[in-house]
């Protein structure tokens, strides 16, 4: 049996400013790196023990990935780094206050964009700082890969590649993962390991700092899932 | 032109209480901690933007890795962790006092076993608990790699051909690379890029929380070499 633990990063800055964030690179809050640690505590109560770990190249991912396998003792293990695990682009949205951008856009399209599975928000462009191609951190990747915008399914169609691609394969050879990451990237993860529908996905809230786990046979199929909040 | 950071990780707190540690899993002590972020500072101050960092698999030199780097600002690199850049291995020594150890030894051994180029500590045996054997991170490799003891020499003969496996190839492919390490697998590597001889090699201290760059060749032959705390 192979177990993948799901941990989605807890509070950052802008979550407290109510700002959207996406691809910007805001840090953990106070809040946030005590939710990091209290997930490791999580882990280590019930016996887990990660052989990899992967997360996003968000600070906020990587920090909750680190001081979760610090408090878990197993800083040890490889981490690995990867932009497709990063959280939605939310495009020209990026760094707006929700509420300013409800009055400018309207309640109703803010609503569509945050809560629909294929409608993305109007794009960047590549000339805003705030666009991907800006950033050195994607400095080596190739321009047209990176994304302007995206709807909840344009983040499925990054990320399930590289599911399988890079996690299913090290999940084969490993016995038990970490994945630190995005409400949405983590989302996609869930659609497909639980299969649901593109309008069932847009339904589900993964909580913060709660390692959601997944006991998956051979195959990667999923036998069992649990919350360790709920569970301790 | 490549750079090569060479930052041997601050003060642990076996380091304060003058005990061998060797492979030990002993953490940074605050002035250790310290040290990270200062180190990473002075990157930072000297415009040198490492894109891939390499540490040991042992706490005190991840953490100097994550501490600098966060201090840096780039979190974001990859940073690959390896039980050939670990701290060379006491042996029988590992977690005994340095003063109780002149006591038992006499000052002349315990001299020899610090000094020397090719004399070993006694090795721990397989059923000791400090063996790397009964080691979970060392879980999976080949027992017969793993050293029950080690002189620096023994320390450079692991060290070397993962420099010429991993970390040169990388380099190659890469402008600035940082490795957070300890202060005799730093040795190896200082003892190879400079040609020094064994006998030189047991001389050289490297300064702990000090980045050393090394500037280097498209060939990696060394052209320039200097500490950042000295220049800053």
């Amino acid at each position: 049996m192979k177990k993948l633990i799901l941990l989605r990063h807890g509070q950052s800055i802008w979550n407290l400013e109510n700002r959207f964030t996406g691809w910007h690179d805001v840090d953990l809050s106070d809040q946030g790196r005590t939710e990091a640690v209290a997930a490791g505590q999580l882990m280590a109560d019930a016996g887990l023990k990660p052989d990899i770990a992967y997360t996003s190249v968000l600070t906020r991912a990587i920090r909750t990935a680190f001081m979760g396998l610090d408090s878990l003792g197993r800083l040890w293990i490889p981490l690995i780094k990867d932009w497709r695990l990063n959280e939605r682009h939310y495009g020209a949205l990026t760094g707006l206050n929700k509420a300013e951008t409800a009055e400018q856009y309207g309640d109703e399209q803010v609503h569509i964009w945050r809560r629909s599975f294929a409608t993305p928000p109007p794009p960047l462009d590549r000339d805003d700082a705030r666009h991907p191609c800006n950033d050195p951190r994607y400095a080596g990747l190739d321009p047209a890969s990176l994304p302007a915008t995206e709807s909840l399914e344009d983040t499925l169609d990054r990320v399930l590649p590289y599911w399988q691609s890079q996690l299913a394969p090290a999940l084969a050879d490993c016995s038990t993962m970490l994945i630190a990451a995005h409400g949405n990237s983590l989302r996609a993860l869930v659609k497909h390991l639980e299969g649901l529908s593109d309008e069932a996905i847009t339904g589900v809230e993964i909580a913060t700092g709660d390692p959601l786990v997944y006991e998956l046979d051979d195959g990667l199929s999923v036998e069992r899932k649990y919350s360790l909040r709920e569970r301790s």
